[in-house]
């Protein structure tokens, strides 16, 4: 059967390529390729028999370097789209297809009300249950049901000495980004004006942890890259930098920011003496392909070509770059834990532009290649692709009528594809969808995504592969507590953050002073966080027992009336 | 993290069949279950690292059997649809999800006027894929682009000295059993009747391989069990058992016939002296569930249980009881290839019939789970789940708008779950869709359908572990040729079928005799067909020459000339 080491989908990629670049019409160059594909054994993928290097593809011990590619809204059906699209039915991303190890894992998110599984989940809860391994409910920003903040992959990595990074195409404070660096029970709580009104007890002014903005500033990943910009605007409303932009505080404490491709390629170094801040648009970065609307009957009209969306300028990096610059600012003997979002397949998807979610799937298959590259040559690096959720977009029969909106596509092999969205009518937003994704791997620890698995699993899979922090690992580390606002007036809300608490289930919360009061919380990950509003003045200590480890950590906190005006 | 370890799915499913067989609205008792899923690390799969268990899974070498799950229109959407309703969110199937390996495939088919990829294929196109390793046109049954036969898994399996077996809760004639035991143009073909006015090339009295149900009992496979009864009362137009009916062609040609449970379980010995041919409905199978029906809206109405569908009565068998009486007959040392389909989970989508696909994806996992428990005992066995393509079927949000029909079931989480089905209008059939599948594996070859592959390479992933005929090992085989029929009226069709050329590409085929002709032409496995009409009176010798093996077979037609009546 010697056609089955032909490859077709070289010559198909070639030919993609071809069609794209050189007149977006260019006649399909039938013989070969054609007589290729209807041979016995033309269309095969494998070259033989994979066994030995799947095998070899199952490593075990810890990864130096974890990259981690969420395709926002990729499910299988978005993936084929725009493979079937960018190169062809027998084609292959180079960057996605690429990872040797394959699975499927679940999305479902939990109803805040019930507990009940929510089989259509969104981006933060999906997204909470990778960067926690708790599951949540849906607008959640890693924090549990209870609205208890649970310690994220980002902040755990950091803990341990990596250097981290967060990178996306949309706002730094989207879902996705947004769960790696704050805890937030709303996820539109952006900055402090919305936070006051939506997530108060996030809100600066009530002793909270911020808005998901300051939250960030407060995390400190040292590379965070992404669009947003017009959050940092917004002012404190309390706390050090009370009456300071979001921006200038970025300053004041230290973060470099750069706003371009030109700025992101001359920066050297992002440390945590200075992090790089890169905000590359008001609000979620350019999508990078324009093309039809898709209409009632889209599916019987003439087929079009994708076509370059104007917005997509080249002062601004694409993800690809923007992943290449993150990886060499992070990559230091101690590792890093690097996450990488394409975040507009969803928008686009929920858009209804077949054209808009293919040209960012493209976007994250060559910034998968960057990592890819970068793993390959260095060793010690385990990549991970996958999405948060599925979506609307299906590939129905060219010509057939379906009651949603529909466009009709020539894809690289100059042949009509036609998508279609089925889940909401004309003018609304198309839906998430709950089916299973595919999960793909590389390197150390990616066995753990073959087969079935679920979402939060895929925190232990790289919390794992990193060996960061189980609780025997830690058990050493000193525990601590920190009470804030240090300071308050009587009756104003204290945040109480006990972390490092690792080893115990639960922890006893003992407050003394003016007024006494002991509770029992669960802990996760280590961590608890509580609120206290202490009315009589006086100083209140705090003291912090683990029900397992028994190890002690202490704060205190200040009541102080206000003076009376003379 | 001890949470890890719970595997929370357990005490769902308990709950699942409790809710289900007790009362159908039993409370969820919420705390354990609820508490374990909201948990750090509660709703997680893995037990822990998998490295190792997914080494030892990677298998090489060869299997003795191999048994290959078809749910028809099985996509990754409608496994969760079915999960969530049947078995919770964070529940699994004991069958289908047990699998180790997992993966993707492509299910493109080709147009069969132009040869570019066809995005949404059929079951015919799709089976043809697996069964010959041959991409071809929608309708085509095991027949390439040009019309070529293509030798089928089961034939050889079957010319190896395997036993072979065929299974489906459709008729039996249907797409998807039909592509591993027939040749034919187009997949509706079921018997004389159709095959004369739409098949005319394989039709006996033309001088063709017959209709799908003539070519199954020419095939003859050891056990082939389904519906398509209906078919059997035709009669054949020509050939040996011309003026007979089909059922009569059976009986005549040794086939023992059954047509309930009863009859199924009596039988203790298939093969081919005595095949068995199991015809359990006049068309297809009845389903397992009922439920309500998806309407415009559908999602905004009170969530619904499925019900018992009456129609499927206990003196049939279900498709488990198939597989494991299929099992049981051919078990032997020489080993055996099956497939197993269930068919109606397509039919059900096509229908927007949640229940009815739910019902029939549980089937499947019952089916399943027999053949693990057989592979796990009698090892040397490799089992794969697949699907032919992706359908219709969509989670969405429960009280949500969409454009298409949908229902809202209560699931087994007790909670509701919405379902859309956004391809066709109402009262149209939902359509097939092109998303990538998923593909899993257990036992020897199994990794090959690890990563992304095509839908052809599971014939060369089976036939290689089935340590089948490559070219290689049956180079020796005595090549035949056959002409049939072998004496004809002037003007009339013969078909010659050259087989076991194997190592061949291509062949030159010789016609000596009152007239002469040479063509040559391309083998696929060993095989090539096609057709010659003689008119002049006498008789014709056929040579055949295997252009690389040189290997020669010979075979006769005589044209005689009908003796005028006086």
């Amino acid at each position: 059967m010697h056609a089955r080491t032909r490859r077709p989908w070289l010559a198909i990629a070639g030919l993609a390529a071809l069609s794209v670049s050189v007149t977006g019409t260019i006649a399909f160059a039938g013989t070969a390729t054609t007589s290729a594909l209807n041979e016995h054994g033309g269309a095969t993928r494998n070259a033989g028999d994979r066994t030995d290097a799947v095998r070899k593809a199952v490593v075990g011990g810890h990864a130096r370097n974890v990259i981690l590619f969420i395709g926002d809204g990729m499910g299988d059906s978005e993936i084929t789209v725009a493979r079937d699209y960018a190169k062809g039915a027998a084609g292959r991303f180079a960057g996605i297809d690429a990872l040797p190890l394959t699975g499927q894992y679940t999305t479902y998110s939990l109803d805040k009300t019930t507990g009940l599984p929510d089989y259509v989940p969104d981006s933060a809860a999906t997204g909470s249950a990778w960067s926690t391994g708790t599951k949540t409910y849906d607008n959640a920003i890693s924090v549990n049901l209870a609205g208890q903040p649970q310690q994220t992959l980002l902040e755990l990595a950091k803990a341990n000495g990596l250097k981290t990074g967060d990178v996306t195409t949309a706002e730094i404070q989207d879902a996705t980004p947004a769960v790696l660096v704050s805890h937030i029970s709303q996820r539109s709580c952006y900055g402090p004006v919305k936070t006051t009104t939506t997530c108060p007890e996030a809100a600066k002014e009530n002793g909270g942890l911020g808005s998901i903005t300051e939250q960030l500033l407060d995390t400190r990943p040292d590379v965070t890259l992404g669009g947003g910009a017009t959050t940092f605007a917004e002012t404190a409303t309390a706390g050090t930098w009370a009456g300071q932009t979001l921006s200038q505080q970025a300053t004041a404490r230290g973060y470099a920011t750069v706003t371009d491709k030109a700025g992101l390629a001359a920066v050297t170094k992002a440390d945590q003496d200075k992090p790089l801040l890169g905000l590359f648009a008001p609000g979620n970065m350019p999508v990078r392909y324009a093309g039809p609307a898709a209409t009632v009957g889209g599916s019987k009209l003439p087929a079009e070509k994708c076509t370059d969306n104007p917005d997509h300028v080249a002062t601004l990096p694409t993800l690809a770059d923007m992943t290449t610059k993150a990886i060499d600012l992070l990559d230091n003997p101690d590792g890093f834990f690097l996450q990488v979002e394409g975040a507009s397949i969803d928008k686009q998807d929920h858009a209804a532009n077949a054209c808009g979610q293919i040209g960012e799937t493209v976007d994250l298959d060559e910034a998968v290649q960057a990592a890819m590259a970068y793993a390959k040559t260095h060793g010690n690096t385990s990549v991970f692709v996958t999405a948060d959720h599925a979506h609307s977009s299906q590939i129905i029969e060219v010509g057939s009528t379906s009651p949603g909106l529909s466009v009709t596509l020539t894809t690289a092999d100059n042949a009509p594809m036609a998508v279609n969205y089925g889940t909401a009518p004309s003018g609304g937003s198309q839906q998430h969808t709950g089916s299973q994704l595919r999960i793909a791997g590389y390197g150390p620890g990616a066995a753990n995504i073959v087969g079935l698995t679920d979402q939060t699993d895929l925190y232990f899979t790289i919390r794992n592969a990193l060996g960061l922090a189980d609780d025997a690992e830690h058990a050493s580390d000193k525990a601590k507590v920190s009470a804030t606002p240090a300071k308050v007036k009587p009756g104003q809300k204290v945040t109480i953050t006990a972390s490092k608490f690792y080893g115990d289930r639960r922890a006893t919360v003992k407050i003394t002073g003016p007024a006494r009061s002991t509770a029992t919380r669960e802990l996760s990950g280590g961590l608890l966080t509580l609120t206290i509003k202490p009315k009589k003045p006086g100083t209140y200590k705090i003291t912090v027992t683990g029900a397992q480890s028994g190890k002690v950590a202490k704060d205190t906190v200040k009541v102080v009336k206000p003076k009376k005006r003379r």
